[in-house]
């Protein structure tokens, strides 16, 4: 039978046990998964016992309640802490604990949004606490409500750049709500850290970035105790908490031990850790729930009024992202935005000028950008991230990580490819569809025109995952009608006749270049059918299938971006198995970019109308 | 008739000149592209003025003289001051300059190594310092020459976190060669910096990170002179010099005024702003030629002694790594490895314990650990830089620039896939192969068992370009005797008969599930070819077309990764106008996995013996 410990009388005695109970779970799930990283539960256990005992205001039955605090394991590698303390809480039992890290338990090795009550998933170093600065933002300026997000830091991720990124974000918005707790154990995976147990050293650091910070012992339960109600009364700027840590500590084979990262206690020595411990335990811990309260920001919702330009203007589709952002702005006031600095390249500008107060400055940090989106959809707000496409590459492991939290979020990247011009290839996104089709559940849009852009723009906000939307930095002829529609996972046939010979696929600037082609391959008596591809993922199979068995299996995919992973590879995979056979040619930048006029590097790359001309009449002649 | 500013005599009035005459080239270049950066330019003038008339050592006539100093533009958009200085010290004409962003003009946008005075491409932020750091460590650990690393920062990029990845390494690393210098002309490209002229909190973070720091007036020549001194002077820690200027510093209309971020002068403004300046001139400075001396770390070259593994061992390719890692590092001295604090895992740590002096711990810092090989690289050292390979996307814009850098360095890595087991998504790569190929000229590698692995580490050593190796956790059965040569672009056919009725693409973990396959299908009576695509960019066309042809275009593909631009994609690249047609089956992992055993993860991601004999099965019965 649970023992119940009491809010109200406990001290350090019940804080005490509790964390050595949390340390006799870590070793006992880890010990049976025979995998695990115990000895970093084990060093955390104490700071975690106090914070779930008497600081945490969290109803485990209702994950969903806005006035929740967060709890974030930036050091996602003590699951094992993070699991005992669920069962501590009586979230989940002793028998579900003790399926950590098997098939099909949620339990995972690093914690996962599988279970209700962790919001994202992190174990790639580095990512909690930017994460936690998004839930922080949200919880400031958005929802107005008072809870607190609590981040577990370890101090191996403190030479992840990313962290530091978090560190001047949170001084910048003066997020008093966010409380970074550093376990200072020391001892990284193969070695100690660059600062071991040097507090001043991070202390000092995260003062010079404008942080409140505390220096105390983390095993010592009324140390930790005093800093955690000092972080709740410090205004202005948010918390650190450098608490000195033993890794493993507890067990005298384990405490301060070199070489016992990530490695379970073998089953023959499992009895005398747990005998040093105290023992098994079954402590239960009533934690708090929170007041009740609205966020503040409206969840109205209605259609968007897009803006339309007329066939034939000129407008930029990073242009009409940004109009189109305005009036997705409007429509719903979920819908937050953030831009990495270049707000008038993205033209997310737009949307900044309109709704300041959900605006989002994220400066030259794109990690932090993508990281803050994550955190504001935590709290299930509808973020459009922005930069130039080529600097998400910058934030692709955060990508990649929001992908397995199964977050919901936009980015629009700018600027994509050879057709920037003058500024070079540093500027130039030219593997970003690869990198970007390559996450799971991703949509992956490019369009080539203004109305289609708003179209897109509009579906994104209700679109689940990760989301890209592509688009160019120079103006484009519009070529769609306001009217027409533009699915996700469609595509448009822009040129089609029975007497087509060839199936042009294009996307973005290279429908134009397509269109320019078509239009001379017609006086010399050749038809062409083409496909805007403005879906790249997914992709338009039957379209494309429908469009290349009409022609006799002969396609020309033209995309400005490196041939790898891009849109020639999607349109590969659509017709993998294209009845008849292919004969495909795939025009795309092959050779290192410079500066220049974008029709001197689009025409240079292989990838402008003569080349799409020159490979559709090569193909009739094959 | 250029007119030669005079070293020993110079002071402060010809410094001014010299500034002024940036600027005005700065414009003149600009306004001639009619794009640019002028006013970033203009800021940091006397900065360069100065560095350029008394401090910088290098000989414009030998780029590659191991003395000379080394000259990083972080802020690589201010390229139209680095050009005028190079017109300055007469590297470059006039003429030349004028040709700025041109097409085929060397002087692109932002810099890159197609000038010979530049080591690295820079343009995305935050870059230059880090790779800094690698080219200063080589300076202090390799060389052991007394050349300086010279590195001028904006502003803005001080929020991404790279910049402090650098101050932290730089300090643990004690690089008292590397002076960094920050242009804090407090203006972004849309707003205010996050800290404007806020120079203290710039100097007190540094000092927190171990710098030694000097605060000055940017535009003032003696200010300036003062602080290069005491840099050089300074021992033991790197210095941080934080100068205050305006951008757009001389001109009245674009002195310290917002809005006019990389904007060109018009042409119709230009005589006032030239006036402004004094006017244009052909001031020339003789920039100092460094001291002779030799690199310490020797060059010698033999062919590796590989370590080598019976048919039927276990063996981890990562583990192969580790071991033919130190037999290249015996055979080599400009052989050198880096890990991200996984050495252990990755099993570079072979490779540190033999050779201490060329292994660098990089920590949890990934985008460092690249930045740093591409600054080895500048020395012309050989960097093998690992990490679990899902880390590397922490460093793909890293990876992306070092491209356009033309470096050469080599990644290892580990854990790729869901073969990794128990530790869940996180730590999986699965989407590495489809990032790495993405990157222009690189070489993307995937061997299954340990003697194949040695022969491709073996090979990376003298490989150009961006070479990326894939490794395994679990222990793979050697399948390969230890004499057979596996060259990078080929393949290796593991089994093949006249009968084969389909073709198995495999690549690492998959080769084992697809011969398990292959031996319950014979039974069947089915005979199956089975490719080893161990090389995947470049991968071997001609043999993957040979087998196509030979099973009647049936061809299963199966990799350890999303279906988005890994090895499937690869194959249908290669088989792209297969005459006759394709019938092609891919597997690969559709669905988001979590934890559990190698064999339980894989026959749940679809890539098991099991579902390949299903697949070929599948394509017999169409």
């Amino acid at each position: 039978m649970a023992q119940q410990i009491d809010q109200e009388t406990a001290g350090s005695e019940q804080w005490r046990g509790l964390a050595q109970q949390l340390r006799a779970d870590s070793i006992r799930s880890s010990t049976g998964a025979n995998s695990g990283h115990p000895t970093s539960s084990m060093s955390a256990a104490d700071l975690i016992a106090v914070l779930m005992s008497k600081y945490l205001r969290y109803d485990f039955d209702e994950p969903k309640n806005p006035n929740n605090d967060h709890l974030i394991f930036s050091k996602g590698h003590a699951s094992p802490l993070l699991y005992s303390a669920y069962k501590a809480a009586g979230a989940i039992t002793d028998e579900e604990l003790m399926t950590f890290r098997e098939f099909h338990s949620r339990l995972q090795g690093h914690p996962t949004p599988q279970v209700p009550w962790v919001d994202v998933a992190t174990g790639s170093l580095g990512q909690g606490l930017p994460i936690g600065v998004g839930v922080a933002l949200a919880g400031k300026y958005l929802d107005e409500l008072p809870y607190r997000v609590w981040v577990l830091c370890g101090d191996s991720e403190m030479a992840e750049g990313s962290m530091w990124e978090a560190f001047q974000h949170a001084a910048f918005y003066k997020l008093d709500n966010l409380i970074a707790i550093l376990d200072m154990n020391r001892l990284g995976q193969t070695r100690e850290t660059m600062d071991g147990w040097n507090g001043d050293a991070y202390a000092e650091r995260a003062r010079a970035f404008g942080w409140h910070t505390i220096q105390i012992d983390g095993h010592d339960p009324e140390q930790i105790d005093r800093a955690y109600a000092e972080a709740l009364e410090h205004t202005d700027a948010p918390t650190f908490i450098v608490a000195k840590t033993k890794k493993g500590y507890g067990v005298s084979f384990l405490e301060d031990k070199a070489g016992m990262h990530g490695k379970p206690v073998g089953a023959d020595q499992e009895e005398q850790a747990l005998d040093e411990l105290g023992g098994t335990n079954d402590l239960r811990v009533e934690v708090q729930k929170p007041d009740r309260g609205q966020p503040s920001t409206a969840s109205s919702k209605s259609a968007p009024e897009l803006p339309t330009w007329e066939v034939g203007d000129e407008e930029a589709t990073r242009g009409a992202y940004g109009a189109a952002l305005k009036a997705v702005g409007a429509s719903r006031g979920d819908v937050v935005a953030l831009d990495g600095e270049v707000s008038n390249s993205t033209h997310s500008q737009e949307f900044a000028e309109e709704y300041p107060e959900r605006y989002f400055e994220m400066f030259i940090a794109e990690q932090q950008m993508v990281a803050a989106a994550v955190g504001m959809d935590v709290r299930d707000y509808v973020p459009f991230a922005s930069s130039f496409a080529a600097f998400f590459s910058r934030a692709y492991d955060f990508i990649r990580m929001a992908a397995i939290s199964r977050a919901n979020i936009r980015l629009s990247g700018s600027h994509a490819g050879v057709s920037i011009g003058e500024d070079g290839p540093s500027q130039m996104a030219l593997e970003d569809i690869a990198m970007m089709r390559a996450v799971h559940g991703s949509t992956v849009l490019q369009p080539c025109d203004a109305n289609q852009t708003a179209h897109l723009v509009a579906q994104m906000a209700d679109r689940e995952g990760i989301v890209f939307l592509r688009t160019l930095r120079p103006k484009t002829p519009v070529i769609y009608d306001a009217n027409e529609e533009f699915p996700i996972g469609g595509s448009r046939v822009v040129r089609s006749s029975d007497e087509d010979q060839v199936t042009v696929v294009a996307s973005g600037i290279t429908v134009h270049n397509a269109i320019q082609a078509i239009e001379g391959l017609q006086e010399e008596g050749i038809s062409v059918r083409l496909i805007d591809a403005y879906s790249i993922k997914p992709i338009d199979s039957g379209t494309l299938r429908t469009a290349a068995e009409a022609t006799g299996g002969r396609v020309v995919a033209v995309e400005d971006h490196w041939p790898e992973g891009g849109l020639g590879e999607a349109v590969l995979s659509a017709l993998a198995s294209q009845t008849g056979g292919l004969e495909f040619e795939h025009l795309a930048v092959t050779n290192m970019p410079g500066s220049g006029k974008s029709e001197e590097l689009m025409d240079a790359a292989g990838i402008s109308a003569k080349h799409i001309a020159d490979a559709v009449r090569g193909l009739l002649n094959r």
